[in-house]
């Protein structure tokens, strides 16, 4: 058979306009995770974010300060200047900026001219992230910002770590909800034969989209099998729910026990990873994450020993979704056409929903 | 005078719009070389030719595949997968695909969708070679694979090697049609300052375009005068017919010979180059180089004396060519014009025929 | 307040519309720096200037000469090729150009096309640089070349030196213009905190902008302060005036004394500082610098001791227009606003000219 019809393209490539990818503007309306706070301390932090240049600082008191990253005198990136009291002093002309944004002093003249300021954003920090809000201040809603208790609570063991994507983060979000790719990209880390053929069930409304696969018996990969001593030959359950929660939040939640023992007193030990893309550019994106287990939770060696086997597979992800940008840079148009199938189902949900949103926006 | 009048820019320039450049669309009807045969083996291999990403591996029973280097599911390159049993795993989310391009698995699901697949393409390997046809499929039509069955035969030594260029390839047949350039862009390698004043004579006829120049006496430079004995000064005869065979082969046939002896029983030593361009991107090109010699075919000495300074030369056009593109990129569309002399009527008659063949292609 | 509203954006980008830019196309008719005249000997030298290619070299007697550096057969850069008796050989064909541009031989044929050859252009060599006329011939007049006759006269000790600037050239001139950048952009170098609130005075006329500033009393720091012995606190008087000559000129000229002495006797020491930028394209420029003083002329550590120090300083002005035209390039349109204050009045004269100039040059 080799290529489909060219009807068969077409319908795919109009199945495809429906959906999110690298060429939908952003959604600037929402939270989205700026940094994590150890990162903003009392100087200058410069980070690209939805394509805006931004400058971060921790003000003495503690509180993070977000600012256009541009002087609006003569365009010199405010974070190649000066972090003094509080205020920013640009590093060409001393065009001195509070953390409002307003210009407040110009060395060359006696009186501050009004009206010259620059763009501030509004950040929220909570647990171990510091999360941003770059679209309309006034829909600036905590009540969006979904709830990620488990990262403060002192039953939790976590670590977290940062890699630089370079692809459309709606990909990254794709890729989070569709773990049959566990098997084949993550075939030498932690993937494992039986979990891209086991049964799966998904939660699709709006906004919200969720795959559910329980793999029972499994044997675990070592990642896993060995921390919670389920080292066995298919000894294990592992049940697994991975779920867009926001723009800026895929949340994985796995439950792993022994499947040999009874219902009743069998230990469970559950881990959270909480990914959270952040787009810088139209192709790359900063790609947060935070781990964290319920189990073991005072013990160093396996917060370490996780962290790097898990890194190594994240790695995987960001190396496989940058040979998948490269082939959508560089196919002819005309050439492009992608198929769904079944498993799909919650990606191209969310893919509909994020287009969706940003319509939406645009028309606003 | 300097700078021509604007009336002979402008008539040059015009004079150019008839002819194929940098800017001219691809050829797809035609045979390419694709790769060496033995680049091609039992595992995945990406190159890119007349800007498709391409995947070939060799079954195993030896025969060449060439697929589409995506997969049509989520656009992973399917050379980052695996080959299996003469089918090839995508590395992300496993599905499978035979050699006619056919997806027959997709492990979340039981049954595989139909009408999934990509592109195959037609090769066909002959000697040190694999060609491919890129263009409508019902016209790979093998008799329009110009016979080089030299590069097979037990009286002729051969050696081979590739060439990055970056540039585009009509430039590299242009080059390859005016061996005037040998005194000068070869000065210190295998160019004679006699060969750019000696007299030729052209062969134009529709598609094919020859150059013809015998050099009698001359003195041969070390590659040739070495291997041949020829080495007294204007003791040889250098007889060329430098040869345009199709979009994807220029020949180029030398006769050697002792001039001062009489022609009866004069030994005779002939060499072939063929340079085969195949385009990578418009601005990017395959250079494959077979060279064959009909002497000394069981010294492999002197297969390596030659091949080496052989390919300090042709290296001299990768370089000089490098140089022409980057001028071309870079010179405003008002300033660019070019005027041709009698030496250059075979390439500008191949490159006229290259524009017609594609506008027809475009048209059909 | 943060951000000016949508109003006064606007305001100001209409304000910006009226000054020239990274967008505003080369003036050509005016005399630009070249090269020094050093740097041109009896070899070819490739330069790219006001966007063209061109090729230079020095005759055997002595003459400078600017070609376009594309032979108009094939396009092979000229500079590639050889020099010989004052010709140039393109070394990809054998087409030999003599110092006016024409074409003299092609070794292929016995007699040399007419009406074949490259543009010439006309240089001035005039102290230690070659300037260079890119635009209509005929309005190339002498007297449009601002005197720098400092630069050959035996008072003055001078050095020179070379900086490659990633910015748009206008913004150099606009850095010339405002010297309170030096409080801040050279605060570690040869700035102090008192130049920058230090009352001006401003000469603004049709194409000459002025820039005058009287620091008394003042300390200066080490570039100044250990030549002239005036090293201690609030010692010195520095007298600066700096200003735009032309398109390819800004002049800095300072005098200091020691204003604790009276007016008759006490030694004045000046030094002047031309900084000639020659635009290369829209976003890179070629920084030509001639620095001298009319003290301790005869010293060879001081010239050194002052280039060394200078050109720290330099290079934070080439560091700092580097990263604004990051900004500027990377900052989306609607986003991108400048305000100007009192002090950017001689700047914006200068830009406002530029624009005007172009666009006449546009007209004509």
């Amino acid at each position: 058979m080799t290529r489909p019809s060219q009807t068969v393209i077409t319908a795919a490539q109009n199945a495809s306009l429906r959906l999110a990818d690298r060429q939908t503007p952003f959604v600037m309306n929402d939270w989205y995770v700026a940094a994590f706070g150890e990162e903003i301390q009392n100087q200058l932090l410069a980070r690209t974010l939805l394509g805006r240049r931004l400058v971060f600082y921790r003000t003495t008191e503690g509180r993070v300060v977000a600012l256009e990253d541009r002087c609006p005198h003569r365009s010199m990136p405010l974070s190649a200047g000066m972090l003094e009291h509080d205020t920013i002093v640009c590093g060409y002309h001393g065009f001195r900026f509070n953390t409002e944004g307003d210009c407040i002093e110009v060395p060359s003249q006696a009186n501050c001219p009004k009206n010259v300021g620059i763009k501030t954003y509004r950040t929220h920090e909570r647990g171990p992230v510091v999360w941003i809000w770059m679209g309309d201040a006034e829909q600036a809603d905590l009540s969006k910002l979904p709830a990620q208790d488990w990262m403060e609570e002192a039953d939790w063991a976590c670590s977290q770590g940062y890699l630089s994507l370079k692809a459309n983060y709606v990909r990254l979000h794709e890729n989070l909800l569709d773990l049959t790719h566990l098997s084949y990209l993550h075939a030498k880390s932690f993937g494992t034969p039986d979990y891209a053929k086991a049964a799966f069930e998904t939660e699709i409304s709006d906004g919200q989209f969720a795959l559910l696969r329980n793999v029972v018996p499994t044997t675990l990969p070592p990642v896993w099998g060995i921390p919670t001593g389920l080292t066995g030959q298919g000894q294990a359950a592992r049940i697994v729910r991975s779920e867009f929660r926001s723009l800026g939040l895929h949340e994985v939640s796995v439950t792993f026990y022994d499947c040999h023992l009874p219902e009743g007193g069998r230990p469970q030990f559950r881990i959270r990873t909480a990914h959270m893309p952040t787009p810088e550019t139209a192709t790359t994106t900063h790609y947060f994450l935070v781990h964290g287990r319920d189990f073991a939770q005072d013990d160093p060696a396996t917060t370490r020993f996780m962290h790097d086997q898990l890194f190594v597979a994240f790695q995987e992800d960001v190396d496989g979704l940058a040979l998948q940008e490269q082939v959508l840079a560089n196919t002819p148009a005309e050439d492009l056409y992608e198929f769904s199938v079944a498993a799909d189902a919650p990606a191209v949900a969310m893919r509909r929903y994020v287009l969706d949103r940003q319509q939406k926006e645009a028309k606003a």
